[in-house]
């Protein structure tokens, strides 16, 4: 195989890897989606069908098969599976709290069934994710989740806390995009070493790994609400903005904003008035302080750290999939 | 000890009993919903404040000790703060799903920190809960917790979907409150038994015991909505009619309308168009068909049912206070 795939060829190379893991672990999710209560599987089905790039479960599995655990086994595909239950739910949960219409392309799942249903389902989702851990029957990987779980909620209500205050530091800025984004990569992929035996070095690298690609991964989307074509992102750009929501990009351009600038970003983001132009003059105020070099230029560093945790793995194509999804989120999805 | 208290003292002797483990219990959540996040434990506190009158953890604790645990093994504790934090959690999000102003006299966590932090908080403390679990150590305990969590959001979703539907059937109505009530009673009592590694037989007699008293509470609960004075009952009553749900006093009204009855019922619920003078009269139907007496004796039958699960135990003070609770939610609390 190539040392040096193709970007574009990232994520097909990880997915055609995975192939087999990935329909036992879409049969496992739609099993466990079931109810009497009919709204809860419409809801999951729209999920699933939305066709989310589900990158933590990818990297349960893809861990897993890097510290050698055998496929046979199928607990990997459980976990996956549990990952991304806590995954959707969360989503869900936040696009209640964000009145988001367009998650990856397709009308979110609170703009077609309403907020109501959403947080509801949601409740329902994190429960079965809970049941299957059982049935998994590990406490070391309820633990993992669940603190991966309340951390992730901690990283939404800080958000929350942050919202409109444009006096937000960028290290307040970094603490909730690793509580609310990276928590769960760092334990999707430290499962895998869990359910291979690995040793707690292993577990540490692989947390490590999922970590920094996390960080990176929400780097890059902080990046792209300011600068990709809703139709080739299938994200309603301009989100975080019209939100309030202080992300790198904005802090960047308001430590070198001049004092008009700075009552722009006051108006409309710690104000939250916001008309019609405004969200041109961000972008144009963000290109003009280079503020989306400087975004993506730390999603590198967090990029580059989470390909140095790998350095352990002896060479696999597990270990060139994950580190070419590096590459892929840092270089294709920021381009 | 007077083997027939007064009603009016159930509770308190209860909660006498149980005193030092409430204490103890107040103390773990206290302790688990402390967070780096200011905003979660201020949540948590003003929950706490609110003086719930935590019937399922209460359940939990006297359980165990009806069955001979040992308290100062110190875990029925801390299940009955698992127990809180479902309970807690699934209200939290129930009052955003309602839109509910007053919960037990106070003013909601939603009306006071918004509906986003509610969510939020929620889920943080559902997370927290299987935090809490996993200390514990016992995958039977998380078995029972989750599917109850799980059985809670189908009915809250199954009770989304009968809203504003004047043909739900009693049926209909009676899976929705055994799910959204009677669930988490049943497996808060069952982990008595199963705290105190008692055989399955007593599991399941605690297990009917807390699904009966459930369905007991929740009926009076819903003709309390049509009946109580709020400065008493601490809720806001009517609430179940502007939101148009189908509960049993209505259902049973609505059994036997005539056509401008019908008409009413059709417009205020079914199409929840409603004006002045329609609450009163919604009670005015309720009263003249019988109504609330029919739903408070639906409410002692599964009341009795309750005592007869509990007549394989000895007697115990435990035994005296469980039985005494069932009396005091069908009898005081329906007066």
């Amino acid at each position: 195989m190539d040392r040096t795939p193709k970007i574009e060829d990232a994520l097909t190379a990880l997915m055609s890897l995975l192939q087999p893991d990935i329909e036992a672990c879409n049969r496992v999710i739609m099993a466990r989606t079931d109810s009497l209560v009919a709204l809860i599987p419409q809801v999951a089905a729209h999920l699933i069908a939305a066709g989310v790039k589900r990158l933590p479960p990818l990297l349960a599995m893809a861990a897993a098969r890097l510290c050698g655990y055998d496929p046979a086994g199928g607990r990997h595909v459980v976990l996956a599976a549990c990952v991304e239950f806590i995954h959707t739910a969360s989503s869900l949960h936040d696009d209640v709290v964000d009145e988001s219409a367009l998650r990856r392309g397709q009308a979110s799942a609170n703009a077609v069934f309403g907020n109501q249903a959403s947080v509801l389902v949601g409740d329902f989702i994190f429960a079965r994710a809970y049941q299957l851990m059982v049935t998994d029957g590990a406490l070391p990987v309820i633990a993992i989740l669940s603190g991966a779980n309340a951390t992730i909620a901690e990283g939404e209500v800080l958000q929350l806390m942050t919202q409109n205050d444009i006096s937000t530091t960028e290290a307040q800025y970094l603490e909730v995009i690793h509580r609310k984004t990276a928590a769960l990569f760092a334990a999707a992929a430290r499962l895998g070493a869990v359910v291979a035996g690995r040793p707690a070095s292993e577990e540490e690298a692989l947390d490590a790994y999922g970590r920094n690609l996390g960080v990176a991964f929400q780097l890059v989307d902080d990046a792209l609400d300011y600068s990709a074509d809703p139709a080739v992102l299938g994200k309603t750009v301009g989100n975080d903005f019209r939100e309030g929501k202080i992300s790198l990009p904005v802090l960047v351009a308001i430590a070198s904003a001049d004092a008009t600038e700075r009552a722009f970003w006051k108006r409309t983001l710690g104000e939250g008035e916001q008309g019609e132009g405004d969200f041109a003059e961000a972008r144009r105020l963000i290109t003009l302080h280079g503020a989306l070099e400087v975004t993506l230029s730390r999603a590198r560093a967090y990029g580059a750290a989470a390909l140095a945790a790998l350095e352990p793995f002896a060479d696999s194509a597990e270990k060139r999939a994950m580190r070419a999804v590096v590459e892929y989120c840092v270089e294709y999805r920021g381009r």
